[in-house]
C-alpha cells in the first residue's frame, strides 16, 4: 500500500473549507553577491507575521532535493500528484498554457516554424526567429487544413515562431507514442512520425500527411517554409480532485498555464481579476460554493525571473496587505506556500525547499513567528516533499480517518 | 536493497541493553481554543529535562505526513516493520484486543449480534445494542457449535453487541480472503461468505454453515437472532523481533492490544503492574534477561482521547518522578517517544509527528534541553518517519555492521 492508495481508503467529507494560497516561485535564498536577506525576509508583512505566530511551519521540496521543477510537476506535487508518477506531456501542457481546453482523447504537439532548403534539409530550426504576428498569419494558413483521415487539425499561435496543433479524433481511436519530427540539429530533413502502436501509428501518417501538406502551403513563405513537431503528447488519465478527495474544487488563477493544470484536475475556474485584493475577493464570493480553493499568485515568480528583488518585495507585501480579505473570512485550514522556488539572483526556477505555513485549529503552533525561509527552517511541520501538503490539508480538515484499528 | 534488507544484512548480536519506552499517544498540539502549551510542555519534568540535556531529540512522523495510525501501524512502525507493507487484519486485531493468543494459522473475524426479520432482512446490524452481559450468555449459546467439518470454532465475548470468532484448523488448510458477511446497511439480507482461492473457499464454506447453524440456535433470542461477520483475516505472517534483530526481546505492558501486537512479534510479555513505577521495576528485574524491552505506557492516550490536559500533565508527571528507577539501571540504549500523538483537543489519535529522544554513548547531543514538541523541532534526529527508529536504536547499541566497503 502507498501514501496515495492510504488517502484513498481514508478520505471521507465534511464541510470544511480548505484554501490552499500559491505564491508562485516564492522560495528564494540569501546571496552572498546579491542580497543578504531574501524577499520575505526583507519584505513589511505584519498580516503574515501575525498568521506565523498562530501556525505551523516548515519548508516543502517541491519534488526531492536537487530537483527543479517546471510549472506542470511543482503544481501536481501541491495537489497531493505524485509528480514522478504523473507526468504531463509537453505537448499538453502547451497547449494548456495558450489555454486551449483539451478533450478527453485531444492530442496536442509544440511546433515551431522552420526553414528548409531545396533538399528539404533544415537550415533554420527556428525559421530566423520570426515575429508572433508573422506566426499568426501562418497558423490561418495552416488552419486551412481542417481534417486528414477523419482527423480534426486544430492549429493554435504561440508566442514568436511557436505554435500548438491539436489532434481531434470522433470515430477512430488515436495514440501519441510518437517520435518527434525535429531532428533537434540543423543540416538533417525532417524526421518522419512513427507510432509505437497501433492506434499511434494511425496519428503518425496523419501526421506525415500534415506536414507534407503543410509544407505545400508554407512554400511561398520563406524563412517559414515549413514546421516540427515535439513532445507529442494525450491529455493525461488523472483522476480529478473530486475523485481523489472528496471535494469540490475551484481555481482562482488568472495565467493560462495554471489555470489549465486547474482544469486538467477538474476544478472549476472561478473569475479571477488581475489584482490580488480580486483574487481573495473571488474567494469571499465563492466560499460557500466550494470545499477547496487553489488561490495562485504569479507576481513572485515573475519577479524572481527578472532578477527583480523589489517586484517580489513589493508583490509579497501586497498579498500581505490584502490578506485580511481573506483572513476575515478564514477557512477551517489555509496553507501558504510556493509551486517551486525562484531566487531573484538566478533569475529562473530552483530546487531550494518551498517556505509554507499552516493554520488551522488543529495544524498546531510552533515557536516561529514569521513566515520566511530560514525562520521556516525551525517549524514544526520539518522539511517535507510537496506531495504530502495535500494529505495534511485533508487531515487539518478532519477529511481522513484513521488508517487501520 | 530496502532498508529492512540493509539492517538484516548488518545486523549482529552483543550484549547492549536497549530500552524503547512508549508513552502511547504521547504527542499534542498547541491549540488557540484550547491550551497554550501542550501537556509536554506545560508538565513539570525534571528528570527528563536532565536527560534531554544529554541525549538528541527530534520527531517522528508514526507513517507518513497527513497519515493518523491506528494503535496497529502505530506500533509496527516503532519496531520497524513497515506499517505499509506490514497490514494486521481487523479480525486478529480484535482477538488481539481481547487478549485471545491466536495460533500459527488461526483465522479470527469481527462479529457482531444484530436482528433480522422473518425474510431474513437485516433490520438492525447492532440488535438494539445489547449489553455486554447479554452477548456473553449469548456467546455461550454459539459456542455449543465446537467445530464444522473439521475446523474449531472459538467463540469469545467482547463489549457490547461485540464477540470474535477463531477459526483453528489442524488438517485442512483455511484462508481469509473472503468477504464480509455485513452488507454495511440495514434492509439486506446478510450476505454469503465467499473465498477468493482454494483454501479461503473452504473457510466460506464453513462460515456459511457457521452462520446458518448459529441463527438456528438464535432464533428465540430477539433482538439478537442473528450474527454478521467482518474483517476475516489471518494470523499475519510476519518474522519476529528475535528473526529480524537477533534480540531477545520483553514487552511490560498492561493492556490487551499492546500485549497482543508484542506477542504476534515474539515478545516475552513480562508481568505489567498498574502504576509505573511497577513497570520500570519489572524492567529492573528481568534487564539480566533480555535485550530489547518495550515498555508501554497507556495514561497518556487515555488522557488525550478523554481531552483531559490535566490528567495528560500528571500522566507524564508521573513517568518523570518514576523514571529514576529505570535511570538507576540504565541500559545502553533508551528511547523515549509515542507510538502516535493524541492532542487533547482532539480527543482522538492524530497525524502530528511524536516528539522522540534517544540517549546512549554513541547518540551525540544536540542543544534541545527539554523534551517536548516544539523543542524536538530544532533536535540532532530531525524529522523521519517511525519505522527508522528501530535502526537508530540497534546502530546505537553498535549491533549493525557498516553496510558495504
Amino acid at each position: 500500500m502507498h501514501y496515495e492508495e492510504i488517502i484513498q481508503s481514508t478520505i471521507k467529507k465534511n464541510n470544511s473549507k480548505i484554501v490552499l494560497l500559491v505564491l508562485d516561485g516564492l522560495g528564494d535564498i540569501r546571496s552572498p553577491k546579491f542580497y543578504s536577506k531574501t524577499p520575505l525576509e526583507y519584505a513589511h508583512t505584519p498580516n503574515l507575521d501575525q498568521l506565523a505566530k498562530k501556525s505551523v511551519l516548515g519548508r516543502m521540496y517541491p519534488i526531492l532535493p536537487g530537483i527543479t521543477p517546471g510549472s506542470g510537476p511543482g503544481h501536481l506535487g501541491l495537489f497531493g500528484y505524485d509528480p514522478l508518477k504523473n507526468v504531463i506531456g509537453r505537448g499538453v501542457l502547451e497547449a494548456i498554457g495558450i489555454d486551449f481546453s483539451l478533450q478527453a482523447h485531444d492530442v496536442a504537439a509544440r511546433c515551431n516554424f522552420a526553414t528548409i532548403n531545396e533538399e528539404s534539409i533544415i537550415t533554420d530550426r527556428r525559421a530566423g526567429r520570426i515575429s508572433t504576428e508573422i506566426t499568426q498569419k501562418l497558423c490561418e494558413i495552416l488552419q486551412t487544413i481542417k481534417e486528414i483521415d477523419g482527423v480534426e487539425i486544430i492549429i493554435k499561435s504561440g508566442k514568436g515562431h511557436r505554435f500548438v496543433t491539436i489532434f481531434r479524433s470522433k470515430q477512430k481511436e488515436i495514440g501519441s507514442l510518437i517520435n518527434d519530427t525535429d531532428p533537434l540539429v540543423e543540416g538533417k530533413a525532417p524526421l518522419l512520425a512513427n507510432g509505437k502502436n497501433t492506434p499511434s501509428q494511425f496519428l503518425a501518417q496523419v501526421i506525415n500527411k500534415f506536414m507534407k501538406k503543410g509544407y505545400e502551403l508554407l512554400k511561398e513563405q520563406f524563412p517559414a517554409n515549413a514546421f516540427l513537431l515535439r513532445g507529442i503528447a494525450s491529455k493525461p488519465k488523472i483522476p480529478s480532485i473530486s475523485e481523489k478527495y472528496l471535494l469540490e474544487s475551484a481555481a482562482i488563477a488568472s495565467y493560462p498555464m495554471y489555470r489549465g493544470i486547474a482544469s486538467l484536475l477538474g476544478m472549476t475556474l472561478l473569475p479571477a481579476p488581475d489584482s490580488i485584493e480580486g483574487l481573495f475577493q473571488t474567494y469571499v464570493n465563492y466560499k460557500q460554493k466550494y470545499d477547496f480553493f487553489f488561490i495562485h499568485v504569479k507576481g513572485t515568480d515573475q519577479a524572481g525571473e527578472d532578477g527583480d528583488f523589489d517586484s517580489k518585495v513589493k508583490c509579497i507585501e501586497t498579498v500581505d496587505k490584502s490578506l485580511p480579505i481573506l483572513l476575515d473570512h478564514m477557512p477551517d485550514v489555509l496553507a501558504i506556500t510556493g509551486d517551486h522556488s525562484t531566487p531573484c539572483v538566478m533569475r529562473s526556477h530552483s530546487f531550494h525547499p518551498m517556505p509554507v505555513l499552516l493554520h488551522s485549529d488543529f495544524s498546531g503552533i510552533d515557536d516561529v513567528d514569521r513566515f520566511h525561509e530560514n525562520a521556516c527552517n525551525l517549524g514544526g511541520l520539518g522539511f517535507f516533499e510537496s506531495r504530502y501538503l495535500m494529505g495534511l490539508l485533508l487531515a487539518n480538515a478532519k477529511r481522513l480517518d484513521k488508517f487501520g484499528a
